[in-house]
């Protein structure tokens, strides 16, 4: 196997050869669509499972939308409508026909033309809030609190692999309240899942904050999200809750008899995370090895690896670690036992490293004598030989404890990597140099971001929920501003 | 609550009514296209997990694969493109703009045509094979083993809820072998784990066979099917296993260096089934009242109903039914307890028989001094009142026994309306009278077929795989037969 590339060297080729060499992903013949191979769809289901358990205990029902949005109802919120008409992949014809000129080729049927052209989904707010509006004639009826698992289309012209594609997979939940209080919480509740779901599963420390207005989703009141921050010190938007006030329900007509007998407009929110925290997970943890899984996203928690010559040591070694891997099933963990011939133990190494497997354990001759394994965490590269009995034990605890370093490990980065600056020298200074986020007043103007922006390409990445009231002046405006935001370059 | 239409009635009517008062799904503003709703998301998850389980099981993974394919690729496999030509929906453009005309309007932005048409995928042969090639070189990297679950987008002109619509939601499993002998071992597989699910989940019956050369997939060599038998004598295909020998291979160039040294096309397989199982499920066992679910498949199994008068007398049954709950939850048995107060014990009790819910426990102030409950079956409606202890195994043991009555109901029902007919004349009186499945020869013609076809709309649902030997003559031709096979009206 060849070396990666390392971080230092070139960070975005290392990125692309882990999603590559890790058998994650790959870029299919259709422009901009990914190819999500088994491995990586493997972690995404990891993934999936747990939100989707997170979601339910929450109180939210999965269900199922249409992909295609008439092109009537996309464009009936305005700003929605504005804000992904420019991404959108456009169905006009429903019928191919043989083409005449062309023996064996087909061409579009111009008697199949739509009346109407549909919308690939890029989000579902409109093709959802017209269904609502049959479903809210009284508050009896809300909340409704549904979810739904699927794909979506954007037209994105510069693409990367789960970063950004075309296509991508994503849920995303739209809730539907009789007061303003109601959606606001559960904007802030859905937020708080995220959060959790970063810290505690992807072992991703983040920031939660709200977007400035010229960064909001297009069509929400406030957009919340949380943001984390990458190896390279480039911020990555993990997550987005949107409080959408009566924005969707005014552009379908969604009323309801409230408590107090009046007619009123109903209040939404919608919320959603992507297989782009895929790149997330990738992009937060890997070194120069390749992937590094938090063991509680990893497909493969324990590989067991034989040293072995011939059948008999084969045979002696499994016997031997058959009751492991049983007590380890029966506490949940994922092992695999890889005794492929076709590969060498140095070979399978280098294969599970890259793969980003936690924990893998080698047994030889000599740990059969000695009744021993040596195993290495992925996290630091250490090994240890310790006793075949009670491994159990010191597995599950190791396992914990990877997870919690690789958090730690992350964590120390981030804070170490955020600067607090109080010019725009020393801020413009700091990004060309060191990165990362920038903590630094701002007056508040969607001017100065967008000065910021164009000049430096860092964007403000949020208004920290925590931010402490603080006396300062904004960077360029030199106006007075009572906190401090994140600014950095993004993916 | 209105009482439904009868089955007898108007079987038509009494199926729609039943998905629209069960929530399991509703027609969208999208033509063709419906809303799975969450109750009936959520049977549609109990099957989607149970097959998936399955499907790992037998060593498959999954991934995914474009949602679109370009037309060049849609068109490669010729037989495989001419059956999906005419249904298919095409993307021709990837921006919309204002329309300079109407104001707060967007129209397709002419500059943003495509160079070459997407269609939205119809089944993924095409996508998946143009991968595959650069995944198989060797005998070595094979077999592949992937299904994916997915939408997929057949343009119907005749709708109806589940059966047949326009997007539909489904898994397709995609694989790939070094001989002919191993992909039809994977076919023949995989109807078995179709025929397994069926009847063990769904508690449905089937029958499984051969497709005829004119019912086959379009770009299969062989097509297997499961049929089961609705409640109306007519069949629905349940699932289908194709064989697609090289076709694809040979479209799409995939070759490979087979144990022999020598180049060798790659021989595949694809199987399917989709949300049109929902439509059978609902077909196969509900009645008069409602939906009757299988217990392995039912959302809620069990549901306790309070019968009480103010919070104190609420309280004392919650209490008493806190242990059971509890018991059952660890038992793996989903349970609700339904005290809302909007809605008295006699509309609940509709609802859930209209919800198929398979067993509805009632308590009350008498219960409470006698220390019982009231337990109604779904599928026979029977009561019958338990003392509270020892509830839990009478439970346990109703559950099953659900599933199996429900289960041997339909096999009755099925085997009842097999009829075996050795003329034309007696094909067609069956036909309108007794209706169901006619076992009659055939002489092995495309004509005989379609004749058959036209005059009677019955069509060949499948040559029964343990049909046995049989000497006979075919009802049109008089030409001589060996078997029999399956005609019927179908969904």
């Amino acid at each position: 196997m060849a070396k990666l590339t390392t971080r230092k060297e070139d960070y975005s080729k290392w990125y692309n050869e882990i999603v590559q060499g890790a058998d994650l992903a790959e870029n299919s013949g259709v422009r901009g669509c990914m190819i999500i191979k088994p491995y990586g769809f493997a972690i995404w289901e990891k993934m999936r499972d747990q939100l989707d358990k997170m979601f339910k205990e929450t109180g939210h029902q999965n269900a199922y939308f249409p992909i295609f949005v008439p092109k009537s109802l996309f464009e009936a919120e305005e700003k929605n409508a504005e804000g992904f008409a420019k991404e959108c992949a456009v169905v006009t014809h429903y019928r191919l026909k043989n083409d005449a000129d062309n023996p064996g080729k087909l061409m579009v049927d111009p008697e199949a033309k739509l009346e109407e052209e549909l919308i690939v989904r890029p989000t579902s707010e409109a093709i959802i809030w017209n269904t609502y509006k049959n479903w809210i004639q009284s508050y009896r009826d809300l909340p409704i609190l549904i979810n739904q698992w699927a794909n979506v289309v954007r037209w994105e012209m510069r693409t990367r692999l789960f970063l950004r594609t075309a296509e991508f997979l994503w849920q995303e939940g739209h809730t539907a309240h009789a007061t303003q209080e109601e959606a606001i919480e559960e904007t802030e509740k859905m937020l708080e899942v995220y959060a959790e779901f970063a810290e505690k599963y992807m072992a991703m420390p983040i920031i939660k904050g709200f977007k400035t207005p010229s960064e909001r989703f297009a069509g929400a009141d406030e957009t919340y999200c949380i943001e984390a921050m990458m190896q390279d010190g480039k911020a990555l938007q993990a997550g987005t809750s949107h409080f959408l006030g009566q924005n969707f329900a005014k552009a379908f007509d969604v009323k309801f008899t409230n408590k107090e007998g009046k007619m009123d407009y109903a209040w939404a929110t919608s919320w959603g995370v992507s297989t782009r925290l895929m790149g997330a997970l990738i992009m937060a943890h890997s070194d120069d090895n390749g992937l590094v899984l938090p063991p509680k996203l990893a497909p493969i928690q324990v590989v067991i690896v034989p040293i072995f010559k011939g059948e008999e040591q084969l045979n002696a070694i499994y016997e031997k670690a058959q009751p492991l891997m049983n007590a380890l099933k029966q506490a949940g963990i994922s092992v695999k036992f890889d005794d492929d011939e076709k590969n060498k133990p140095g070979w399978k190494f280098a294969e599970y490293e890259l793969k980003g497997v936690p924990v893998r354990i080698a047994m030889g001759a000599r740990d059969l004598e000695n009744g021993t394994i040596e195993i290495a965490r992925r996290d630091t590269l250490e090994k240890q030989t310790i006793q075949l009995e009670g491994a159990l034990e010191y597995i599950q605890h190791l396992l914990d404890a990877i997870q919690e370093n690789i958090y730690q490990k992350a964590l120390n980065f981030r804070n170490e990597n955020i600067t607090k600056v109080d010019s725009y020298e020393e801020f413009k200074q700091i990004l060309e140099t060191k990165g990362g986020f920038i903590s630094a007043h701002w007056d508040g103007t969607a001017e100065e971001e967008e000065q910021i922006k164009e000049e430096t390409k860092a964007t403000i990445r949020c208004i920290p929920l925590d931010a402490e009231e603080e006396e300062g002046v904004s960077l360029i405006s030199g106006k007075p501003s009572k906190k401090r935001v994140i600014f950095a370059k993004a993916y």
